[in-house]
């Protein structure tokens, strides 16, 4: 399947919700680990995981879960990684990498770099990918494919661990790319964070509407309605996590927004039709841009 | 196909845009008129209709057109509505039936019905179908399947005539309905209008971006940012219109949906994560709805 060969001998997986179930499956598919310990917060979804023949052992105590791994990725949201990592260190092993797939890089670091034990390997990490859906039934492996994995190691990581977390998500047909945390934090916010607040606001306005009103929302909902649904369907805690712990990158691309959409509304109100064409023409070009650059 | 029939003499389209040459093409391929004439602003636009064997005849003169038709279509931007109807209306025939595609159904109505003689039904509709593609050789005749065209005819308007129309679009597989103008108005400014608005916004903030942080836009689109851009791509000219004819419900739902926007943010400065899943719980809902509607 691909030329890069990356191994280990004990993972411990820290969550199992959609993004941690579909790397499970990824690992399975192309025997990447010798043991997957797979730890949750619920009997429930350690048994579903066992179900779906994605461990070899569970266990509800995450520092169970990391004794003798070599990689242990946190797969929960982000709230969760500052009291799972304090509970964890005393039993990570040296020369462990300790990774995660969280959307956000710059909070994650400054919550888990100073914990990590010298020897221990941290290299967080972004799989750009997911679907409305959440938990670990809604996992695949084809999940990752053709889609951008952001590293935001420390800028004297230990460059093997860096490699051996590239290949990971190159093995999970990834495209990896390492990039500044902050850097992450910003370009994120504009093309995945304010997009979904935007969404989440929309569907809300929409939810308070009359009854009646919120029936015809439903049924005509495809001329452009229906799209922010979708975006507004995924995981709550997950998406208060990635507000809260971007907070000023995604304060500050909503200023600019608020900015935009407060003259779009002038424009309307005082009938100024120049201004509006001139504002939805310039949109096209980005539109040709994503479409020039295969991501449509 | 359809165990409807309706036929027509003479169908006038003025305007060959996506909505008007999949029109055409519908009545090409169900044998709906016996001549079409189009009628469009340009040569080089009716040349594309004649090429795409879409007309019996073309010209470049509204009022030409509509001689001896029994339909005329607008299927041009609602702001060019008045000119042409004031040109074309001399040449109305008896009995026959004008109508439109448009997305703004009151203003419409307060343009064309005073202007309209004895014995002209005027029909207005709304066939909500579309892509971000414009111009004749977007279209095609299986835009409109299994879509909602809506009707809102005055209480006084003829029935032979709506009924007519309605069979015209159920001719395209279109499901119809008949409402009144201004709740029409109400329902697209949440389901289209506003959705519109806010995508074109956000994409215009995106491209007012540092010329790095733009390109890293475009790269990493496909994490929500995208969904935008695709409905920013739509018919500028159009949209204007949409918006100036619509002016008091989009300000209407816009003002609702910005202070909830400007909610979330505060909820956000503030760190409230409760409330941020509270309100990233309720929009589940809606999803589900839709998805029960069969319209996800």
């Amino acid at each position: 399947m691909t030329s890069i060969t990356v191994h280990f001998k004990r993972v411990a997986l820290i969550g199992i919700g959609l993004i941690g179930s579909s790397l499970a499956r990824v690992m399975r598919r192309d025997n990447i680990a010798d043991h997957i310990v797979i730890n949750a917060r619920t009997q429930k979804s350690l048994d579903t995981a066992t179900d779906l023949g994605l461990a070899d052992s569970t266990t509800l105590d995450p520092a169970e879960a990391v004794k003798g791994a070599d990689l242990v990725v946190f797969c929960t949201p982000i709230g969760s990684y500052e009291a799972l990592a304090k509970t964890i260190v005393p039993n990570l092993e040296t020369g462990c990498i300790v990774s995660d797939v969280g959307s956000v890089k710059k909070m994650v670091i400054d919550i888990l770099a100073p914990l990590m034990p010298d020897g221990v390997h941290l290299v967080p990490g972004h799989p750009i990918a997911g679907t409305e859906h959440s938990g670990p039934e809604a996992g695949f492996a084809e999940l990752f494919q053709d889609r951008w994995c952001i590293l935001t190691p420390a800028k004297d990581a230990d460059q093997t661990a860096v490699d051996k977390v590239t290949a990971l998500w190159t093995t999970a047909n990834m495209k990896v790319e390492i990039m500044d945390a902050v850097h992450h934090d910003h370009v994120l916010a504009i093309t995945s964070h304010l997009p979904h607040l935007i969404a989440y606001t929309i569907v809300g306005t929409a939810t308070d509407l009359a009854d009646d009103l919120e029936q015809e929302v439903v049924k005509y909902s495809a001329s452009g309605f229906r799209d922010f649904t979708r975006i507004a369907a995924s995981d709550p805690t997950m998406w208060r996590d990635i507000f809260l712990n971007n907070r000023e990158a995604v304060l500050d691309i909503l200023g600019r927004f608020s900015e935009d959409l407060t003259a779009m509304q002038r424009a309307i109100r005082h009938g100024e039709g120049d201004t509006l064409v001139d504002a939805f023409t310039r949109t096209r070009e980005i539109r040709r841009k994503i479409i020039d650059a295969k991501q449509d």
